[in-house]
């Protein structure tokens, strides 16, 4: 078992060297025409220099947050404030390697769809594979080395907390990046679609647009930096989870307690072997339809999710099956595969709530005929009934894996909350191929962006587009294992948290029947809607000021609007008014995240614990709702530009162009933020258990 | 104290006799003309078809409870079931009285605002006091008549699980009357809006419009018979809570005991004292203007409130200053206080967000200047933030409330809990005024509706508009007590349900870390949410079915369009499509309310536990963001018909009527449902709690 970490380590080092060589096979492709070069270059800067902005003010935060660390809490001191740390930089590489990857392989991949989708498709996967596997093998490296490093060498005391405090550094560049990125993108987009579109009446990423530059580096920095950010926070908490509950259960057995102590680590490690052979499946043939396409992208994922659950089998025997506290070995592994299957379900019903093949979107776009408040009411509540389905699926993950781990090892009520620990990282083994299958969706969508900012013909946009489409489907399935995982994970460290206030001698009272515990189950359910508001405000507020400075550069550039030679619009501005807003809009948001956890906690735990678990349901329930609303209406908009209820132009879609406005802060800047929030806070209260007490 | 129930039984018995002396002050009013009575009489005669078709539907249901009640639950066999029908007739009956003043009240007022706003707004506000005063009334009665009859009178066993039966039954016709009169209005009013003022042009409450007296039958069978059994099963609840707590705690002292039995029907009958001479303070001089006309409702209001707060700490003096197991006598009375101070203020945040004189309305209406989508996100943003302040005021009456009852009687939990219980009915204690003023709304608004239809000059609907604008901002204030005396309410019915489980010799635990109580509180977060979409689509579908026969009226009457001599409307054939759209639609949400909780509460009462508890959060703070949000785009609509940001029919004014048809199913139909959603299910849960076990 010792060479466990090791095996974790040499499997991170794969996954980072497949996005080394998917960098190189993208770096060498061709980027096109000089104007095509130029666009890229000009959406590469915007991006860098927001990202270089971003940072450095995160970064003040992480100073402050380690320094916090480093004094109240004793645990390892310095070890905790130096994991903190290196969690956060982790984190923020990843998502820098995912933008930069994405800024070179969005005009490449319109270069390539010039020769029609089997060349573009895969391409544009490579670019999100340089960041899935880069955020998975970065993950896996960093914690497979904490573990080493805090567990077996140095042999610090309170090793786990430690560990946890790489969770929480990169929690925190996660929740700022998916905040901010979350903003800039939609202001950007809101901004320029509302004056372009609708004033100017100019089509979408058209050059004469101003902040169609700022729109598109709104992808990079929103849908891949962040999303970067939040799913290797995902996938690096999913493994702390169960090792953080290993320390405190399995403490009868020490054979048991290290095979538990290791199994993440192992499960990390053969999904990423997985994972790899999943992402060399995706090849399309050279006369590949759209279904083609499709089926391409499944199935990468589907192979990596069918070795997963063989593997977990074989390591779960290898692990338990020769432990003699350890009753039935196959409890471990079902608990895995019940959070991998669970994922893919909750991937299924966001599909089935936001793509065009099912009833939902359609009855959306035939809502539309009777304009923009029937479209709006039907959104809504099409994201309210998905509701229902996902937390179903959450609370069969969380009974199966609770039963499974208590057939492995009955009767103690941690060894259960160990297996839905487990279900978790089920759900984020296979971390690698479906980041991968997301971040192509913004990559292609940036390729159509500069097809139109470059002129090209009518056919490439026609190529990116159908790719685009297809990435707004697989990105579903994505997003469904992202949240699945998010309020799994942070029921695990739930408990992981009241244990931490067992260690220290105090009970917490989690009995929602007390009055401060009930207290702070209302306090905390109503957290996610004041998040979502501040989100949805600060979106406004920042598209205000783009708009304002598009209609300043169409009334003071002169013919700028008639598309005259050498009137070319102030790009930059646009990319800094964005930069700007999305920095000052995220401060307060963010700062509640991590700083109303630690008032409540010090004022009463009990209340605390109430606190987490209803911003728990909540937030996860509002997350469902605001993606899946989003995402059918911006496919009920496309459904209608496809031809459907009079097409382009026509009254429907413009009652459909009002709902789709409408998803955009819901599905990609408040839904998103909500896993994160949700897990910051727990990790937040986590960590300054041993504080509050 | 003997006499306690003899005084509630003189106080309901007031309340009823000045209902029946407004009535005949209503009833001798001048109906105006022909005209007005014939359509005075189309609505009252489709608001009578759809109570007495609803009513007999519901009956069925209150019949297979009532066998349900007395085959599963031995409690004082057949006492239980014969309080549940008591409960569900009296509730019908406020309702019914409600409807039937209301329709007698809108063509008087309409006549009386021919002579001016000071004779039109006594007369609408005396309509809505003949249901203020029966709601209370009835209830009190009721209450205080169960009181009598099964405790002290037959002495039966389990007597309070028996008066508990009598709420059950004013709740399950709440939830009906709530949710079918919510569709009906809803779909009504958008499908008329919807195909008279966008595809025929003609403007609202124009009778050529076929589905305009449905519109108008909606705003009596909605906004007044559903409001009216709303409340009546609120007040009940509110006064059953503490009786059912009392029951349990205070075992140690047979005084104490005996006191905390009868200390609500006491606050029961002051405050129905203190709302009768309230009532009587609503006058207006003959020269008022707008502003003295809100000024006098807000006077009944208060007036109402600072006497129950004296006579509150009179009476707690007088209760609890010379027993000795109590050590502070004021504890309570500041319980009560804490509650009533408490729904002031949430009726101020409902207020704040939804009257145009604060932000968050101007905000919204100046959001519309760039479009619908920028509409609903503000309205959106602005229902969630408002989500925040509510919670806390709602924390701080829990918490203010526990701490005052532990300070009269030290070292209980239970004390505590019954503390909570007095804040709920502190809230309503002043029901009778509250439900007044709030009834007044939808008079006013028919009145409004009856001057159109019967084209009366333009100066009675500018009166009768006036009228309304200020209903929607008092109406704003008893939303507030009604939602937030539902989340106290179902907090002390909830604990009542704990203790009925620790009774039958089971214990519950709701802590929510346990695995189950967690599931249990995942599902319940996810239920509202549910219970949403599914009243939304129904108002979609229903409103779908009006739009259909209106259009068919359009097309197949000759000269209906142009306003011809001789083209009637078929009014009946829409009131019919409303009356059986709601009927049908109601029973999937409604059933639902009933079914769950029962279904797992005999799979597990851990998990049903929980299940209330995430139930109770979310659906408190999905209730106050929906009502603001839809009061918001309402009155946002309004002010700029006022003439701001462009006035009516200006692009601005357009993307408010949006909002406002987002906001009718959000603030009319599922909004309020919530409130008796989780009281429901609380109190079904606290009926079968013995045969859970």
């Amino acid at each position: 078992m010792d060479s466990v970490p090791y095996i974790a380590l040499v499997a991170a080092a794969a996954g980072l060297a497949l996005a080394a060589y998917f960098f190189g096979v993208v770096k060498r492709a061709d980027p096109g025409t000089p104007r095509m070069v130029e666009l890229m270059e000009a959406i590469q800067q915007g991006a860098r220099a927001f990202l270089r902005r971003e940072y450095s003010w995160v970064s003040g935060f992480v100073v402050i947050m380690a320094v916090l660390i480093f004094a109240f809490l004793d645990y390892g001191r310095p070890w905790g404030a130096i994991a903190y740390v290196a969690g956060a930089v982790l984190s923020a590489l990843a998502g820098f390697i995912g933008m930069t990857v994405a800024t070179l392989a969005n005009a490449r991949t319109t270069q390539a769809a010039r020769s029609g989708p089997q060349t573009a498709l895969p391409l544009a996967f490579r670019g999100g594979a340089v960041m899935g596997f880069s955020v998975a093998g970065l993950a896996l490296f960093g914690l497979a080395a904490s573990y080493l490093v805090f567990v077996e060498w140095l042999e610090v005391d309170d090793a786990f907390q430690v560990v946890t405090a790489f969770g929480l550094g990169a929690s925190s560049i996660a929740l700022f990046s998916r905040v901010g990125g979350g903003i800039y993108t939609k202001a950007a987009d809101v901004g320029a679609d509302l004056v372009g579109k609708v004033e100017a009446g100019i089509p979408e990423d058209d050059p004469r647009n101003p902040a169609t530059v700022a729109d598109n580096v709104g992808d990079n920095v929103g849908d891949v930096a962040g999303m970067g950010a939040d799913l290797f926070e995902s996938y690096a908490g999913s493994i702390i989870a169960p090792i953080a509950l290993a320390a405190f259960a399995f403490t009868f057995s020490p054979v048991l307690q290290e095979r538990a102590l290791l199994f993440p680590l192992a499960v990390g490690a053969f999904g990423m072997a997985a994972s790899i052979i999943g992402a060399f499946t995706v090849q399309t043939a050279a006369n590949a339809t759209a279904r083609d396409l499709a089926r391409s992208l499944h199935r990468g994922t589907n192979v990596a999710a069918l070795i997963t659950i063989v593997l977990a089998f074989v390591f779960g025997w290898v692990f338990f099956g020769d432990v003699d506290a350890v009753e039935n070995w196959w409890g471990f592994p079902v608990a895995v595969v019940a959070g991998l299957l669970v994922g893919t379900g909750i991937g299924f019903v966001s599909e089935f709530y936001t793509s065009d093949h099912y009833g939902p979107v359609k009855k959306i776009a035939q809502q539309s005929e009777t304009g923009p408040a029937t479209t709006i009411l039907g959104g809504l509540s099409a994201g309210m009934s998905s509701v229902a389905s996902a937390v179903v699926l959450i609370v069969v993950a969380v009974l199966v894996a609770y039963w499974a781990a208590n057939e492995a090892v009955p009767g103690e009520d941690i060894t259960g909350i160990y297996g839905i620990a487990l279900a978790a990282i089920g759900m984020l083994a296979t971390t690698g191929v479906v980041v991968s299958v997301d971040a192509y969706g913004p990559i292609a969508d940036n390729a159509g962006g500069i097809a139109e900012m470059a002129h090209l013909p009518p056919e490439v946009r026609e190529v990116t587009d159908s790719l685009d489409s297809l990435g707004n489907t697989t990105a579903a399935v994505a997003k469904g294992f992202a949240v699945g995982s998010a309020a799994v994970t942070a029921l695990a460290l739930f408990k992981a948290f009241e244990q931490a206030i067992l260690v220290e001698g105090d009970v917490l009272s989690l009995d929602v029947g007390q009055v401060d515990t009930f207290a702070g189950l209302f306090l905390g359910a109503m957290l996610p809607f004041l998040f979502a508001a501040l989100t949805i405000d600060a979106v406004g507020r920042a598209a205000n000021k783009m708009i304002e400075e598009v209609r300043r550069q169409f009334r003071e550039i002169p013919g700028l609007r008639e598309g005259a030679e050498g009137a070319v619009p102030e790009y930059a501005r646009c990319v800094d008014i964005s930069t700007q807003a999305a920095l000052r809009e995220m401060l307060v948001p963010g700062g509640l995240a991590v700083a109303v956890p630690l008032v409540i906690g010090f004022v009463s735990v009990d209340a605390l614990g109430g606190f987490l678990a209803g911003a728990l349901v909540t937030g996860f329930a509002l997350a469902i709702f605001m993606a899946n609303a989003g995402g059918a209406w911006d496919n009920a908009k496309k459904y209608i530009e496809a031809g459907n209820h009079g097409g382009k132009g026509s009254e429907p879609h413009k009652a459909a162009v009002v709902g789709d406005t409408v998803g955009d802060p819901f599905k990609d800047t408040a839904g998103p933020s909500m896993n994160i929030l949700i897990k910051v806070m727990t990790i937040v209260s986590l960590i300054f258990a041993s504080a509050f007490v």
